[in-house]
């Protein structure tokens, strides 16, 4: 396995460091975040609506999600979110699709709480069924909460105030479903990254791993030359890993005669066998062909044919 | 502004619905979530690695990270991070860039307490500074936490746990270090989606948003035919409210003359000024086209441009 980052690390304790600085760590380093846009109601009844990428999913019998509005770094005044809260204990958290950025966004700048931003950032409201607070409808996705806890986190300037909400109901746009799944795509939601970066998740952003049904064998049963490889990297290391067992020698044989049998067309199977070919003149190359063939292997989903031609080089 | 998305919601009362069903609801619909990569150590002094979803920070003053390992929705089990947890409530949070997914999804597999997964996922170790778990040397950020508080959120089967947890040391890999700031490319972290989906926050995946530095006008100021567009989108609408007010006449027909007088090489500007000239002839269409015009000029990031020439409809 090839050492693709810096041996060497950075040290920070926080006590030591400006809250600025504390805050850039957990904005980069915590990422991509998801994003909840959050309506509460005010005791005269004034509707608000602020986004919060400090936010989860956390239970799902009963289901729970949590969020957390931060008093000010500069002042330690309190968002409105969060003086709400303290007085209607309930909410509407939305998800927020790529549609509906520049519209969060206006809707994260400071009006004052007599200004309701489902007006100023031009959202549609809906009825909840439960609680008190109105629904966006621009947003796909809506869970109308019940708080059950506000655990103040420090309760100073730039302190968290995690927000520990019960969903009580789940609404979802029929226009992201699709037979009975809220598909990424449809969703087409983003995330938070550091400074102004934001992740959306849809598209080419998207890929899929398929968790390991059984047991693997784990990365530590696999020959010391596939480990210490340095064409094999962590990923490829993880998929072989996740094998039950290694094939045996007979095995091996028996899946390479069927290889060479089917005359390949494919260009890795034909690597391998132009590196089995080579062994015997050349087999510092011969060796590095067949991990190479087998690294493409691993990307084209083919594990089989990369477990066996790797153990193939295990008895020489 | 064009309605995209479907007005029927279906309204789901998780009290009536299976747990699986209520947690592919969340796992959907809160995404992406950044992945926690948490070891900790037994009473008997053996490591534990195991990655979490339901994750994400909660304050910087201190620093406050939570995760929540859920007891298996089949059996009722707990798994090894909480039993261990409850006994040494210390653990180092990891951050998963793409290079570690393979690696990270054998650590999720259910492997006996008396193995590490830091040997069945190939994993080098670092010691950690003030806690006792050990640090995965692969991963770019590390977060040692102390545990404040375990709160249970349900205590059946599928129940979430919460772990909050306070940040004692972060360490940072030289290699994802930019000019003292961690980079999204450099992290490229990944995210959590719904089934088999993952997101990777990185390269195209990537886009920026500045955050208004003043109080926007709001999306209620602008004229009804801008919000009331069928070219206009959310998106749109936000970017032109989040700017402090509408010109005034004098200013807009300044601005035009400007534009006319320059002999634009741009497309939105050549389209303008053709709108502008067949405002007589053909308006529906001219409108249009300014409307169009105003609308790439806000993708390119012009906003002058688009709020003025907008104007320019709101006198006819």
């Amino acid at each position: 396995m090839n050492e693709t980052t810096s041996s060497r690390f950075i040290s920070i304790d926080p006590k030591q460091k400006p809250l600025r600085e504390v805050h850039n760590l957990l904005l980069s380093g915590v990422s991509p975040r998801p994003i909840a846009l959050v309506s509460t109601i005010s005791e005269d009844g004034i509707d608000n609506l602020a986004p919060f990428s400090f936010f989860n999913a956390f239970g799902a019998n009963p289901p729970y999600i949590a969020f957390s509005p931060a008093y000010s770094g500069k002042d330690g005044s309190a968002k409105d979110t969060l003086l709400n809260l303290e007085k209607i204990p309930e909410c509407v958290v939305h998800a927020v699709p790529f549609d509906l950025i520049e519209q969060v966004s206006l809707a994260s700048t400071a009006y004052g709480p007599e200004l309701s931003e489902f007006t100023k950032a031009g959202f549609e409201t809906l009825e909840s069924e439960v609680v008190r607070p109105k629904r966006v409808k621009n947003s796909p996705f809506h869970m109308e909460c019940q708080v059950e806890q506000i655990i103040p986190l420090g309760g100073t300037k730039g302190s968290g105030n995690l927000v520990l909400c019960r969903i009580v109901r789940f609404h979802v746009s029929e226009a992201v479903m699709d037979d009975g799944k809220m598909t990424p795509d449809a969703l087409d939601l983003i995330g938070r990254n550091g400074f102004n970066y934001y992740t959306r998740a849809s598209g080419a952003a998207l890929f899929t791993v398929n968790k390991p049904t059984g047991q693997g064998m784990g990365i530590d049963q696999l020959p010391r030359f596939v480990r210490e490889s340095s064409i094999l990297r962590g990923n490829d290391l993880g998929k072989l890993g996740s094998l039950e067992e290694l094939p045996n020698q007979d095995a091996v044989q028996q899946y390479i005669n069927g290889v060479r049998a089917d005359k390949p067309t494919l260009k890795y199977t034909k690597l391998f066998l132009h590196g089995m070919d080579d062994l015997d003149s050349n087999p510092v190359q011969a060796r590095k062909d067949i991990e190479i063939a087998a690294k493409v292997a691993l990307n084209e989903g083919d594990l089989e044919f990369a477990i066996h031609v790797l153990m193939a080089l295990d008895d020489l």
